[in-house]
């Protein structure tokens, strides 16, 4: 099968060919719960910006040359002896882990944290490729509602916003205040997941107008220019007190420091991009009070629930598509902040 | 002053004068922290034809003649010597409950479960009048957005409603059910409440088609009419399962019965409205695992959440406005079922 | 294989021979994922009476003759092509549901609402018997502190009774009361596991003294002999208000109206026993904000919690063991209140 | 009336006379909810330490010359016009913050969280004194059990202990691991409140062998000797995982980096020293999902349940009596590592 490969890390981004379009032996069923997907839609990714950097090279331990993409929908190619509920030619999207759904966290329904998980894209391979393993409780069947190509953004960015945001969403009470730090492929979910699901006053932070007038179409309440004075900005909207809760998409720079200044004692400052230092005394967090919460993606239940958000349309993704042989233009924009939304590679 | 009092109970509501227009004493500031406010305007509930009927005798043990109005909106009057952040002239809007705020419950923001509290228009003289005494702790400070008169039902149908709907927003999840029985008053506005704090599927029952239409414009999903086979079509609107969570705005009649029976397993079951019983046997709720929840009112801070909704337009309330002096024509329209939304004595 | 089978129904208890002990074909491995247990003891439960009375019939609907027996834990006799993680001879306590894991409430961790479980004892073939068919996922094993003869009976008795205390732990805080009604074999397991989750003060209600005992023993801090006058004994130990959460392992008989007028205001009553009848007016439910609770059993998760406890001395079972060709000996001694603590029959 | 008053900041802790021993002007009623309570013992802590060198100047923003001394309890020695249920000669504990109780958060229970409250001792002349100024709201009365001066230190040392220790029991199951860090006033008040409030096992962290051995008599499970191998030897006691959460009684030096390190995935550090800083990559927060809680003394309800479990004997504290003339001694002590459990200042 085609697939577009990376064989090596680039630590500056400063190559114009990050992947190798090549043909690659395709994936087959090995094990009864295994099933093959042929690839809808896989999404791109920061992470895969992050990953060709290098950042993730220690977490993930994978071996080059190995194939990106941790963002996989399309449909049922060939299913294991043991798998039912599901049959060939669905439409599936892919939760982006892989578990046997043995160990304690699984069975409190905590799959993020299972033991000797894996997670095609980051430490296997992934789908920016015609084809993809994984297994068969890692699938969603679609409704006729939502193609592939449209929602796989949603299984890692989207389903990773929905999670923090549905975090926040538990102890935001109406008259209270959510400040969203960066409106970007995840910010933009989040913005509409958290409208979705509570009624506090939302206010984006942007350094761009475009992203903003994106919030606003998203449900944002209130916009502040990421100018220098945002913090300011959100004291002056919030009687001096900062928001109860703040989400971070960016976590990197100063958006870290200026996010947790941001944030009114007693309250949340939740942390989804990275790249950047938390870095706070310790008096401060106690004469403060905050709570500073890490998010990673989110469990199956998760993502079925957001899915069954898009399939009312209460959340809308942005996506631009390119081919699959393109995905280093892809890439390219994206580090170039060219694309507005989710870009996604269609075999 | 002038006000509408309740002279002695009619069991049957055959009468036509259940209370008698006439003049009494105004109240008067007695301890520092008393406040006495001029209505703007003071709701009409059916609790208070359920107290003309006797049914709350016991459990208020009030004495006869004494004046009804428990949702009442207005102006600040008078303020006793202690009373601080109110003045004269401040449009507000009362929290029904009149608690000291000493007692462990009150210091754990659970006043609706206050030690030694009065409910002025149950237990002590309401706002079937000019003028109404109450507590510094009982008032909140409208915003220029809303008249008292337009939000004085707030302060139980609307607190109720609010109460009962937020607690099934915080275990109702996307892809989720809540089915709301009765859209009246109360029910109108729990479907907006709901609408507003989570992004389960809202279905709607009723007798009356107006009623139903009425569902549709405050956000229901799903519209059913209340003709004998409403939990056949519960049921099959959610897989045969029953809905995560009822509330009964009714509570009466074969309501509660059907309520239970359309609550899914492991779900809840909330019950607003009452005159009814609840009676099943404890091997079905063990097998079913299903909880049912008691709802009285809801606390002051909960009466300023759901009038930050108010203030941003998330929740509305339909009200009918009547003269003071016409007080029993407004019962006997609400006894009639002639009211839609939720009447307003207006002095 | 040697089993004990049920073949009739006997309404009213009335016979001495409930179940034949005899020879029946063992269980084969059908499925990869299936496990045969070999049975080291099986509890007698309350509920294998209401079995025998024809009480569950419509809801198990399983056809006579089976093999009761929902409290089983053993040794592995022999395991499907799938089973990992867990080899012949291994010591293991029995999950009392089979699931597949591919709901949604198993993803959610809520495997005792799986959609399509099967339930070994009550609706299929028991442990009353020398062998046992479950399945991978409904085994723990054991620690070397405890032999499956001592612990069986936790896996319906003491889980239904850890679930119970653990609901009512997630809200009880120091100062306040818990009364646990009937000290049984769910009983006493409750008081401990409350001892161990929550600082409430614990008050014991039984008509035997040797049960008062026993709850003394447990860790219960009030004993209350039930003498008609328990409901105005606990008040009189909780300032006239009764005690914040009510767990009835009775549910029958006037303990359910008891333990619900022992339940102080927006306090919890949570039916564990069953047999009686829930009947109270919306009323009573609305002015008082009472929540009433089913509970039935527990999940994977909370039988790991459970087995913790007892691995660390926490919770201590009594048994009382009986062979199992003396199957009719402990169902009588259960029928007629001779066993304290909890029958286990050994193969 | 005599006191212990600081006049100047000592940055380096270098002196031996940090505060005067001199006649101050009693406190008096000034307004109606005032009280003035006989101190019975006011408890010397690390924090008192702080002030000194001058850590808190920004943040408490008050005047020298002040008494500090923020752990009060005594006797009522006069009380203004409208204060009830409490009279003079009342023995009493002082929650350290004042408060009017009308704010929003006050509203909520969360009084921690009061808009303009005074916390005498750090901000307002406190109770290294023979008498205090405080509120009704803030003074709760002790049983029979319990002398003032025992008590003290329970007030802000006990309860912010209390605070942080009751949050990690919201969460810790039975089979889960709990790392206490620093076992000296605070922590080992945290290992009893731990042990009351849930069955994880606890692992208490020190570098005294005596800390260790009053970890052991307080409940903890395992004792580990801070020796610079302590993240490794609580890794082993945990599968390689780490604790499910780690409360931080020291937050200074490598106990910041260690207690985060020593955190499960998915779990939460809880902070409660201070004197360091948190710094961590935001790419580890995501990774591990874990969750870092700032805590900040408790509040007033809070205060009534501690008050309750050392009632009940389920938490003991360790105290050492100084006279008030004494208080440099005390203080010298403290900082040089001198007493065991927690001074006490008695007038």
């Amino acid at each position: 099968m085609k697939a577009a490969v990376l064989h090596r890390y680039d630590e500056k981004l400063a190559g114009q060919e990050f992947v190798q379009y090549e043909d690659v032996p395709a994936p087959r069923i090995e094990s009864p719960a295994d099933v093959v997907v042929r690839i809808g839609g896989a999404g791109v990714c920061r992470t895969d910006l992050h990953i060709i950097e290098g950042i993730w090279r220690e977490k993930s331990n994978v071996a080059l040359p190995y194939i990106m993409g941790h963002e996989n929908a399309g449909w049922v190619e060939a299913v294991g002896s043991e798998v039912d509920g599901i049959k060939v030619g669905d439409p599936v999207v892919c939760h982006p882990l892989v578990t046997s759904g043995h160990c304690l966290a699984c069975r409190r329904g905590n799959d993020m944290h299972a033991v000797g998980s894996s997670f095609p894209g980051i430490n296997a391979n992934g789908g920016y490729a015609e084809y993809l393993k994984t297994s068969q409780r890692s699938l969603i069947k679609l409704p006729k509602t939502l193609a592939p190509k449209d929602v796989a953004p949603y299984t890692d960015a989207g389903l990773t916003a929905y999670r923090a945001a549905k975090k926040a969403s538990r102890h935001l009470l109406p008259g209270q205040y959510v400040a969203v730090i960066g409106v970007g492929g995840l910010g933009h979910i989040g913005i509409q997941v958290l409208k979705a699901l509570c009624a506090a006053s939302i206010i984006a932070v942007d350094r761009s107008d475009v992203s903003l007038e994106l919030a606003k179409q998203c449900g944002a309440d209130h916009l502040i220019k990421a100018d220098g004075n945002e913090v300011e900005a959100i004291k002056e909207l919030t009687d001096g007190q900062g928001a109860e809760a703040v989400i971070d998409f960016v976590g990197e720079g100063d958006a870290v420091k200026k996010g947790l200044a941001a944030t009114r004692n007693d309250g949340f400052y939740y942390i989804v991009g990275y790249g950047g230092r938390v870095e706070v005394p310790t008096l401060d967090m106690i004469a403060s009070e905050k709570t500073i919460v890490g998010n990673l993606v989110g469990t199956y239940a998760e993502l079925v629930e957001l899915m069954a958000l898009a399939d009312r349309g209460r959340v809308n993704l942005r996506t631009k598509e390119y081919r699959l042989k393109d995905a280093n233009q892809a890439l390219l924009d994206l580090h170039h902040g060219k694309v507005r939304g989710r870009a996604v590679l269609v075999p």
